[in-house]
């Protein structure tokens, strides 16, 4: 009854300081909600001797990991040291010494999850992530515990929050891309190399991780639909509000009644009025479609520190329990369908279209053959003169098409002379 | 290990016969999960040979609560029958023959939880009533658990779902209240006498229960500032319009550093593009503002029969896991902080106020000189003819004055000649 649970911290950064601290302030009321006491261990740094502003005393520091996953006193391991290839050999080898381990690292998690987890569950071991998929909200467990009774049919959000602070920034202050990631560097909100966030990557691994969940299936990242939010300019957004839409980096996440799966993530036109639309900065929310319950939202901080250790710390709390109850490794979802992926025939979306063309009488009738042999429809059209000579700046939004006629569409007319350019275009989601 | 959890389950209507369908079609899950079997020994009915359209082969179906509370194998009793003084003395009874309570219902626990939850800690028994407060949305365990180790300073929200029904009707099709109100009565969105909900009791007693979950206090129902929606106009959602707001039954829940608490619940007028102003029909939504987590949002449906039962079913696993590790009890969050109430000197706010006054020169002067003297000034005025003989209507929203400044002006403006009436005066927020 009074054991201490021990662990072993790998990383000191923001948020491994910041597990310190929690579990330090909340000793008294973690040890009455769990019935036993933790305590942290070892804690794997890189440099033992850097001067830190966190109070580690009764905690051996030490920079080999072996000396943690090795110690047969420590059961839990907290991963918050990020990296993608070391650290998954870490988990690994942790889970092979019976360690329960709960992490922030959606990299790892995304990229070696299907093996990971079903062998945490063969070693009796928990891996808890809620950490990884966005900071302050407690999205997987509620789909792993709470909707866990019901069948998921969709799920739609924004889950990366330097990509939504860039957006945000891009629409309320009319500033190209360029200049406003710089700023988000300069703030901390997007890193020296931004293409794991800008280019969607980031986005994709945590809609993986959410799809397989919900689904319970064996999605991998390559499965994923993928475009980044690089080329969207400052016409765009504005064409958009226009037509009275906000431009997002939404992932979605759908299945059909027939098992078959779509995810992806691109820049999509919100109605402003869509809740999604009205998340800005660096937040996060997700949109949960049930059977059962209908739909729910969660919205919060997509990331830092605090948010981030308290999630965490969460998940130790969990992964006690479980330990207590001798049901380790129940928590992990194990998939239970096949996967079945949708094709582009499969996935039906409404598009928004720019293009420029040639000022001239018939051009539009070109146009609308192309759409029509392909049975492709719209819903708003806006035709205006564009800044060059001669030429017609087009913006349209399809009613629902499948990827593959717009596809078909798109190619024959880039190839229509009067055709100047086909500028950009995006999936229109949110309306009903 | 393979010992079973006995449930007794009072009440069999829509929530409970979710609650039966979900443990029957869950049973395996569940098994695997908590490392025991959970099964419904009796069911308390008013009826036992009504006919059901739901198996309930296997347990004993009774009309004599007694015959579950002293059923020494009965651990855990889900309360699903709804009435308040019959149930609280059930549930006491419950409570003292060591029985761990699931409950859904928000007047017994508003009314009676300051005797039940300590009672129960002391009894070293769970009382669990996430179904009460918003049937899909896993607001108090978030509380509770998730966000436990942060200091929650605010919380917001729309915590009915038969009243955002109706406004949201009122304002989409611009009809009246009542036609509204019977339209709601006729769908089962309200009740026949529909006080509870309409006159804000409902929206009180849950923004009682969240308070003293996040503010570790003892707050009561009678300690919560409630107006309803009864006189709702529809030219208040009009002139709300025309300044670009959205009237809600919105609930608050401030503390201030000094730990003086205020909760209100009334109609408050929001920015249209804010995110509470776009939740619609009878979904809720409360916004969490914690000190480490910064904001976090729930959004969800407000109630419904299988919301609501999915919600008890995850309550009643908690209980189960609690009685496993010998920590039941321990999930009361008890009261660290003495109960200490804002005066209505120290409750800013911003005003919408609507008033009818003579059409004449020296009108508006007398007004200013009124509002003035109680160094209450504006941030939008609109006047405009009023439909009646020389008269006008004018529309002001105030900056952030106290309650008691507000109170003072609006007396001396009722005694002025020149003012026919004061129409309306709602609270403003979610503006910076």
């Amino acid at each position: 009854m009074t054991k201490t649970i021990h662990i072993g911290l790998c990383g000191l950064g923001t948020v491994g300081s910041g597990v310190v601290r929690i579990l330090q302030d909340h000793r008294d009321q973690i040890k009455y909600k769990l019935g036993c006491e933790v305590s942290i261990k070892k804690i794997l740094v890189s440099d033992i001797h850097k001067k830190r502003d966190i109070n580690v005393i009764g905690s051996e520091l030490t920079t080999d990991p072996k000396s943690i996953i090795q110690d047969p006193d420590i059961d839990i391991i907290i991963e918050v040291m990020g990296g993608i290839e070391k650290t998954y050999q870490l988990m690994k080898e942790a889970i092979l010494h019976h360690k329960h381990i709960v992490t922030a690292n959606k990299d790892v998690m995304a990229l070696y999850g299907q093996e990971l987890l079903p062998l945490a569950k063969d070693k009796e071991v928990d891996v808890f992530y809620e950490a990884s998929v966005a900071g302050g909200i407690p999205i997987l467990r509620a789909l792993s515990d709470g909707l866990a009774s019901d069948k998921i049919q969709k799920m739609m959000g924004i889950v990366n929050g330097t990509t939504n602070f860039i957006l945000t920034k891009m629409a309320d202050e009319q500033r190209p891309f360029g200049p406003v990631l710089e700023e988000a560097q300069q703030l901390g909100y997007a890193e020296a190399d931004p293409s794991s966030d800008v280019d969607g990557l980031d986005a994709a691994r945590k809609m993986t991780l959410l799809a397989n969940l919900a689904f319970k299936t064996t999605l991998e990242l390559s499965d994923v639909q993928v475009k980044g939010i690089r080329s969207i300019t400052q016409e765009d957004l504005t064409f958009a509000a226009k037509l009275g839409y906000t431009i997002k980096l939404i992932g979605i996440a759908e299945v059909n009644d027939e098992g078959k799966v779509e995810v992806s993530v691109e820049p999509t036109l919100l109605p402003n009025e869509h809740p999604l639309a009205q998340v800005k900065n660096e937040y996060n929310a997700v949109y949960v479609h049930g059977e059962a319950v209908g739909e729910t939202m969660f919205y919060g901080p997509g990331a830092g520190g605090l948010p981030t250790a308290t999630s965490i710390v969460s998940d130790v709390m969990e992964a006690v329990k479980n330990v207590r109850l001798g049901i380790n490794g129940h928590a992990y979802v194990i998939p239970q369908y096949k996967k079945k992926l949708k094709t582009d025939k499969e996935k039906f979306m409404k598009f928004f279209i720019r293009m420029e063309v040639d000022d001239t009488a018939g051009t539009f009738q070109k146009l609308t053959n192309v759409f029509t042999g392909e049975q492709v429809s719209f819903a708003k059209i806006l035709q205006l003169p564009s800044n060059k000579n001669q030429t017609a700046e087009i913006v349209m939004v399809t009613h629902s098409v499948s990827r593959e006629q717009l596809r078909k569409s798109l190619e024959q007319i880039m190839d229509l002379s009067v055709v100047k350019k086909v500028i950009s275009y995006y999936r229109v989601d949110g309306e009903e």
